[in-house]
């Protein structure tokens, strides 16, 4: 990625080996549409395989992250039928949007969501693939879905993932709202700041351990991580730990052994890029 | 359910969309009987499909939500031999508690447990099957299944589906007791009230917010909240994506489209019944 | 278990129904080596079906519980080369530790973990498989495994299981350190004491607890935990009924429930050994 591209819905900036994305839609605060929807999954597949970028963090303009589901997207598909063949426009506007969700769950890189404001629907569904995610203190988390006659189809999936399923029934099932506080609590976000340079503090700290750490054991590791519970231990540790010996035979092993032996900052902490 | 049934382990009352159901055998802290169980199933089953009842709150009389098993119904099981080809009565008892708990976890409505008193085995177990469990500050939960000498059979499994391996294994390996504060904290009640007051506060407040969801898109959701990591993600959402263009094209969807453009409540929040 | 064998990386001693086991490498922070690694696994497997011992309680000698794999293990793996048909050096000492934390994680025995001071790398995964785990104030936390370049390979699976995807993501990829009360927040220990006197306390109550629970029963209740999620729930519960009638007509159960029905302490309550 040595120029970042251009999208109708988000702001990119490369800063080191950070992609800052910015939704960009402050007059709906920040509704998700097809169009974002497709954006965000683009440019997470062009820096899926690029070493320079070792972590991306996803905010909101204008003090909101993502109210959820754009309405006008909506109305639109209300008014078309789906042709001979094709799936309804309501079931490829949701399922597109799981997919995205799917893939930033997935990435290889360090995922960090700023969370302010609406964190809602569907933003509130893309806040729980983060692998680290931070609240402002006007963060509201929810799923109003039901409250709308409809369902959080592709988002509540992802919240039992991320909380549970005790904690998800209760919050899916009465549409509640709650703060950054109550969702720092319930394991929503990880850390909930009481201030905006609390907020930014945290996401300096946070992008400083991602740079000491080695991007390419970072992304093994976060790969391992997801494979828990959906294959039996034994042969997932078996594949670990043959992964174990190629990473320390490998290029990042050497180099983190021998900086660890010589007391100094292995080359990839370096603020170089 | 135009008349709740009579019932002898259980009083049932009928309150709008809302089914209140209290253990009633307070001589013997509501301890648990067959004839408590057939009951509690039987309900349940009668109420699966009647769109009329949203919500069922389950409290106990006389202070105590449930004590566990009952000890005449064990004696009466110790002095019975398994007819030729018939299982144990052990066995019969225990895994009718079971399969009550496992249809209140999967009911359609909203399930309400009101946790006061002894909350203690079968109990326990039946307070962890909740979508929303709320506890008086009198309120003491445990299995004490091993100090007796058997095990939490039916009920450990649904308290590690609640609170995660790493709890449930110090909880039951120790049969501790705990409080209303801990219980909340390891996310066994999802509120912990400090007052009766407050209890009823927090019970209307869910009450509440369950009359302002649609019916069936919350039927919907507990069903897919039920469903995650029981099968592959993705095709939990195609799955989630078709039902998601059901009810949004159904009327419950176009009912609530209406209702948020016309800034007014959809029918289903309002107070009739 | 009559005699406790002689180990060289390890201190064994037996009180009652509890064993002792202090690793002791302290001029290397308890570093986990093979040698350490086939100790433990021996030891645990000599007392799997000893019914004399019910509590293991595992800490470390000098204040630290242990710091991770061994250095010059490791610089020994890297010197040899796998013969032919052979594993790579490090793939076996990877998997040799993960195959004894699973080892450990099984157990029929209460695991009772004491970390105090260093608990990283190996050590963070071993605190990970125990039933009960209290925390000394000393007590630091991590997995620095991607800042040396290489993977938690039998660690991170672990600590999924511990503490969830949500935290332990977080966790892994910053490759972060958290004291005593974070580790308690998250789940990885169950108490965290505030001075060493407490410590003891929690160990000598945790222990007080385990004499009061039927040891057959304990160890069943354990085997079934580890069940959950892993099999279809109506099975399992199936399969738990039985096993509730077998232990409730057997020589526990009897005892048991007489002892609660004449007001005493059961037989296995007793102070003798």
């Amino acid at each position: 990625m040595d120029q970042v591209p251009h999208c109708e819905t988000l702001l990119l900036e490369k800063q080191g080996p950070t992609l800052f994305i910015t939704i960009n839609r402050p007059d709906v605060r920040n509704a998700m549409s097809l169009e974002m929807v497709a954006e965000l999954s683009a440019v997470f597949t062009q820096i899926e395989n690029d070493l320079h970028i070792r972590a991306v963090v996803i905010r909101g303009a204008g003090g909101h992250f993502c109210a959820g589901g754009d309405i006008k997207d909506m109305a639109g598909a209300r008014g078309q039928k789906a042709a001979e063949g094709e799936a309804d426009p309501f079931y490829r506007l949701n399922r597109a949007f799981g997919q995205m969700i799917q893939q930033v769950n997935e990435s290889s890189k360090v995922v960090i969501a700023i969370t302010e404001g609406a964190v809602m629907g569907g933003g509130f569904g893309l806040a729980c693939v983060s692998d680290v995610a931070i609240a402002g203190p006007s963060a509201k988390f929810g799923m109003p879905e039901t409250s709308l006659g409809v369902i959080p189809a592709q988002i509540a999936p992802f919240v039992v993932e991320r909380i549970g399923l005790t904690q998800a029934r209760r919050l899916a099932l009465l549409g509640l709202r709650i703060d950054a506080n109550q969702a720092c609590s319930l394991g929503i976000v990880h850390q909930a700041a009481s201030s905006e340079d609390e907020l930014e503090e945290m996401l300096t700290s946070a992008l400083d351990r991602v740079r000491h750490c080695a991007p390419v054991a970072t992304a093994e590791t976060k790969a391992l991580l997801h494979r828990v519970g959906h294959e039996p231990m034994s042969g997932l540790l078996d594949s670990a730990a043959e992964k174990f010996a190629e990473a320390i035979r490998g290029s990042e092993g050497t180099e983190g052994t021998m900086a660890f032996m010589q007391k100094r900052p292995p080359a990839w902490a370096g603020e170089s890029e």
